[in-house]
């Protein structure tokens, strides 16, 4: 036997296809020789706010033990999101980031012969991670951008084991009605293990979309993922949870890496679940970011989708690719979606109000120039 | 189909028992009401240093990105581990602790069917990201506490896909030469990937145990990783990494979570990779120490196996059980390494000299009420 060790890998990990984060503002400056202080970066729903002073006075508590293993069982911070999220403490799972959750679901559940439905134009890491294990991705059209949750039910067969949705559903920004997805969480198998993404439903508070947590108790075959990486502002540090039965959660956490959060996170997000202030105003900052960039497009005759995320994909009529490499020049980093089949959208992150006044200038000199 | 999401899981995962992680400090105050500033913990081989200066400077100063994700490349780390290992920056891996590293070598090279070859007395790890996809573990007898190597060699076959060697190992401190790990490499098959796992080479410098690097550019089925939770003293932080030829480092970034080392843990690291002083500090208490416990262990009238790691384990000559329970009782938490298959020794990581002398009295202690 030959020591290739492509041809040694797994099947599904020789096709899998790496995810391609946002550009990092330190890798553009070097490029084009700017300078970093002066990048735009709204290319990965960042929040714009910087980090909480609590959050920061929690880190530097926590640098005394810097050479100590992590807590592996998060106590502190398990303890706290199962009193925030009304369940009990084996029922949450603490991911290094939401995407190990996500992972640590297609480790468990899927393999090569079996299946996972998600949506077209959702999340890049669903097919990552049913790739990586070998296992089938069925990929069901968008409605309107959202997902069709009709027709992701009738694609779900005896091979099914996941079905990825995503309220409010990233890229596109789309999200579901409480009783659609009650109608949807009725209909679907008790085989099939429903993860439900709410990455961004901090920013949907107050609004008609349902809170996942309050579906947990009803259906033992739903799993909640949610992270700190957004509206909580603690993207660099990895730390995103999810919430399920305790059977499910067992099983996750047995093939959870040990440490697979490290001690800061944990600090770090002990304190931001506290820190309610900090998510109030990111909610404000982002609402009117929101007005501030929709009424930008209209002033460019430009149409996007609606969204209920701290993101909004506008829709330039054209490819997209050019406007982005024209607003890279500028300095402005977005974030391109034709690998979400969205050429002509580009996707931006709401920013301060002179962060999205930048990128609106910018992106008004582009298209001026054709 | 029924919904029992434990029997739906991968045959493999249902198998799995989580690893058991050194017994952390709060979770033993809360248990017995101690006070956790008087608790001794030589359980985890974590660094009694305590942080490097240097390194606390260089996360203090990345604290201001903390609502922004990781460089999901880790160029800076990797330039600077380029240069330092003598390798390319597309032979480097990061992992979310040299665990992670670990995890996507199996991940990447082992399914139901193959085989991965480790020692009896090995990292715990081994035999967990072996279970955890089904494929099997063939565990050869150990030779004087350490690796039996030519009895690896023997038990590999054409479903061999990894071996996993540890040079030091961990938790018996054993070691091998270069002139034999160097017929070990020539004769392992092509199609077999080495794992040599250094989790504890910095400790060993200057010592006969030769240095894994040497060996990359000859043999292109050899992977080395090493961490920074160890001499660097980076534990909480989780950052380890892989070095290996271009092929399989690029099948290992394939299945890597794209931000799975966090930017506090990039960023400390690469100031820790520049201070040598640290290192050399951190080398010259540990020999210091070792010899404290030796010189303790002989007043005891106790055997231990000679070690070249952080760590030492003592042979009781009883069931150890009982005696770490009474350590426990005294505020000191060891290792116990029964489930190492050596229900007769602690294992003791070499602590400041005060908390050596912490340890063995209330090892004198606890022994002296039989």
């Amino acid at each position: 036997m030959s020591g290739n060790f492509l041809a040694l890998a797994q099947p599904g990990v020789q096709q899998l296809s790496p995810y391609v984060p946002g550009k990092p503002v330190d890798e553009l400056a070097r490029e084009l020789n700017l300078d970093p202080s002066k990048i735009v970066k709204l290319a990965s729903n960042e929040n714009p706010l910087g980090p909480s002073p609590k959050v920061l006075s929690a880190i530097r508590d926590a640098l005394a033990e810097l050479t100590r293993y992590p807590d592996g069982n998060g106590f502190a911070l398990k303890s706290l999101l199962a009193e925030n999220c009304r369940v009990d403490l084996n029922q949450v799972t603490l991911g290094n980031g939401s995407n190990d959750i996500l992972e640590l679901v297609g480790r468990a559940y899927l393999a090569p012969g079996l299946n996972a439905v998600f949506s077209e134009h959702a999340f890049a890491v669903y097919p990552i991670v049913t790739q990586a294990v070998g296992a089938e991705a069925r990929v069901i059209p968008a409605k309107d951008w959202g997902h069709d949750l009709p027709g992701m039910l009738a694609a779900i067969d005896e091979q099914t084991r996941v079905v990825f949705i995503a309220n409010p559903n990233n890229p596109t920004g789309t999200w579901f009605s409480a009783e659609v997805l009650d109608n949807f969480l009725q209909d679907v198998p008790e085989h099939v293990l429903v993860v439900l993404d709410e990455a961004y439903i901090e920013y949907a508070e107050g609004s008609d979309l349902p809170d996942g947590l309050d579906f947990l108790a009803a259906y033992p075959n739903l799993l909640v993922s949610r992270t700190f990486s957004k509206a909580y502002g603690l993207a660099s540090l990895r730390v995103g949870y999810g919430l399920s039965t305790a059977v499910v959660a067992d099983v996750l956490n047995r093939v959870r890496q040990p440490f697979n959060v490290n001690s800061l996170a944990l600090a770090a997000a002990c304190a931001a679940v506290q820190d309610a202030e900090y998510l109030e105003e990111g909610r404000r900052l982002n609402e009117s970011g929101m007005l501030q960039l929709q009424e930008g497009f209209r002033g460019l005759g430009l149409g996007w989708i609606p969204s209920k995320g701290n993101f909004i994909c506008v829709d330039l009529g054209q490819e997209a690719a050019p406007v982005f490499q024209g607003l890279l020049r500028e300095g402005v980093i977005v974030r391109p979606v034709a690998n979400y089949g969205m050429p002509n959208h580009l996707r931006i992150t709401i920013g301060l109000p002179a962060e999205n006044s930048r990128f609106l200038e910018a992106l008004a000199k582009v298209l001026a120039r054709g």
